[in-house]
């Protein structure tokens, strides 16, 4: 039989109820004639009641006692879901991680997940189950313990088992309809997108657009599974949600899919830095290290042997770069005259694979900014992106007009 | 080094602050020299959380899937004792049912302990663990599945433990001080026992002393498993709680140890049942088949070839037990006049191991209620013990007069 992977987010399988209503689509895909895994993640507030109590106890824990703990979340869900649709009259078994198994990395709370036998689960769809209610963000690492996969690690899950066992697609259900050319509280005008391809996605979930787990859609695109976002709140139709796909699927790409942006983030200059040979890495060396997440580098045109490098990290970083960089002066790794850090700066940007055969699109960008006052600080492209950073005040204006000027109210 | 099981009930890990508490008992038995498995239950409350769940989904739920969510609640545990220890600079980890691996029949729900390997534990120990935080109540089936062993099961695992890592002593840590000569809300005198013979011990369990569940301390007679019940909310001395041990270690046996009660009995009678053969075997087969837990059973004298039968039973299983007498005489098994049913008796039993030697004993108890007014409805006796079932209201009367008949206020 044709197989699909189903996933609940937290506010889907949030009470019985909401798991009630994930049951009955999963049953409904049953009756279409699926053999289906669904991946649940833990009821809304467990996860982060459990981890409150780990960090209560111990700010600096053990990852693997971590994962023992917060790892239980999932298993309460598996369970309830699998009972709740055997009361629909569905066979349907709760696996956990280990019990697949899937076999992780030993990263704790952190791990990867490096293979899924198909085994188990396969003999028991040839023996009649036709729902394997699976624990999803959690694993067995080679030693026999409990892993997790991080925040938002069941969506990796799930298109992990739609990979494994060649589903026809990965539904992923969430507590929205599906992928927007913006976020609908910013542009009044913004659009839920068909479809949408695996790297523009990549790029909107990378900048802030919390709809997927970026490492989930790394995966779907390099195994080629179909994720379908939609919403657990409404009936389901062909027509639901947003369908992430190859981009060969995508009949008329649009130059421009959607606009985003993220607001916490912080610019840092550097001034008066020795310009020479491996002066880059000698300071993002230690910001590694120190684990920033550094985003745009800019460096400015030398002037008499000295220079200007300019990034921007997450805002809630600054402080420990600060302590990073200056750890880096005093061993004498890097010099500079001054560091300035801006904390009140936002990012804005346009994606679209279409960009790859329009030539003018950043051009246009600017344009726009420029006609409605919006300074640009910083400005980075790729091949499918292009990202400024403006002061945080215009962050509305700049999305709306970004919106507008590449009509992404009409469909494409 | 020399092995400690010391097992927290519920109410000694029901927060934080409580874990803590329980931490600091596990420590000290480090300090002292002790290689310890510490067995934890779930926090008050979360299994009755699970459980209610599950029977809200559904009534008949798949004891397989009931199994999986409700052994989530030690899996907390476990992970968090195991993080405060570390906190306290103990050498701890988690183990889960499963890990151990706590092997168990497949019976999901009511599982028994078939086997607990050495192995894996030994290993860790020998590498330096001095705390192996292990989840109770669970283990995993033959087919690879969570079970658990049934209500109050944390402390069969415990004496499990003892028996298979051939521990010093099973410390149960609860929210009691010890084993009573009696309930101390009915009689003010009731006295805490030092120590007390495994069989008196299981007497007083199955009466309805609660201290300990029954499996647990039979378990314990069988491999000889020296078990302490000591408060988790004071501090530990030599002369802390009570030691259930072998009839040897205790120098002088009291004639009667305590004296326990139920108050949830009730009585059932047959009236004018055909007395033949086999009639005893026709009205508690059904019964039995239909999960009654039937106590004490009476059959009158034979006249013109009726008798009547009398037997006890919980109060809340008369309507079952109604119902299945009442099919049997439908499919002809059985035939009697009338069934009577009291739902207001109380059973009270005197329990010692000394009665084996001393004569007199049940004399002195009836003489006792006589004296005070009470009427004896049943009378059943064994080796170490005489139950008498009595009119519910003389219940507190009965238990104080024992109690001071037998000079149970004074250390034996």
């Amino acid at each position: 039989m044709p197989r699909l992977v189903m996933k609940f987010g937290g506010t889907s399988v949030a009470d019985l109820a909401r798991i009630k209503n994930a049951a009955e689509k999963v049953r409904a895909e049953v009756e279409r004639g699926y053999d289906v895994i669904v991946i649940v993640s833990a009821m809304s507030g467990k996860t982060n009641e459990l981890v409150g109590w780990v960090r209560e106890i111990s700010p600096l824990y053990d990852a693997r006692e971590y994962d023992a703990v917060v790892a239980s979340g999932e298993q309460v869900t598996s369970g309830l879901m699998a009972l709740t649709l055997q009361e629909m009259g569905v066979d349907a078994r709760s696996w956990q991680g280990w019990q697949v198994p899937v076999k992780t990395t030993s990263a704790h709370g952190i791990a990867r997940i490096e293979e899924i036998p198909s085994d188990n689960l396969d003999q028991k769809f040839d023996e009649g189950m036709r729902v394997a209610v699976v624990a999803g963000f959690q694993g067995i690492s080679p030693e026999g313990r409990i892993t997790t996969l991080g925040r938002g690690g069941s969506d990796t899950t799930a298109v992990a088992f739609a990979a494994a066992f060649d589903a026809e697609r990965c539904d992923i259900y969430t507590d929205v309809d599906g992928v927007y050319t913006t976020d609908p509280r910013v542009s009044p005008k913004a659009r839920k997108l068909n479809r949408i391809a695996y790297e523009e996605m990549l790029e909107l979930a990378s900048l802030g657009a919390k709809v997927l787990q970026t490492r989930s859609v790394e995966l779907a695109m390099r195994y080629k599974v179909r994720l379908r976002v939609l919403s657990s709140f409404e009936d389901v139709t062909d027509a639901s949600g947003t369908l992430v796909c190859d981009e060969e699927d995508i009949m008329e790409s649009n130059v421009v899919s959607g606009v985003a942006f993220s607001r916490d983030e912080a610019k840092m200059t550097l001034l008066a830095v020795e310009d020479r040979p491996g002066v880059a890495a000698a300071i993002f060396g230690p910001l590694a290290a120190a684990g920033i997440n550094v985003d745009m580098i800019i460096q400015n045109i030398s002037e008499d042997g000295l220079t200007d490098m300019t990034f921007s990290c997450p805002v809630d970083e600054v402080e420990r770069a600060r302590v990073a960089l200056k750890q880096a002066t005093e061993t004498g790794q890097i010099a500079y005259k001054e560091l300035k850090a801006d904390t009140d700066v936002a990012k804005v940007s346009i994606v679209g694979i279409g960009m790859r055969s329009h030539a003018g699109v950043a051009s246009q960008m600017f344009s726009a900014l420029r006609d409605h006052g919006v300074n640009i600080q910083v400005i980075t492209t790729s091949e499918i992106k292009v990202s400024v950073l403006v002061d945080r005040k215009y962050l509305e204006l700049a999305v709306q007009a970004l919106h507008d000027t590449f009509d992404l109210d009409k469909a494409g």
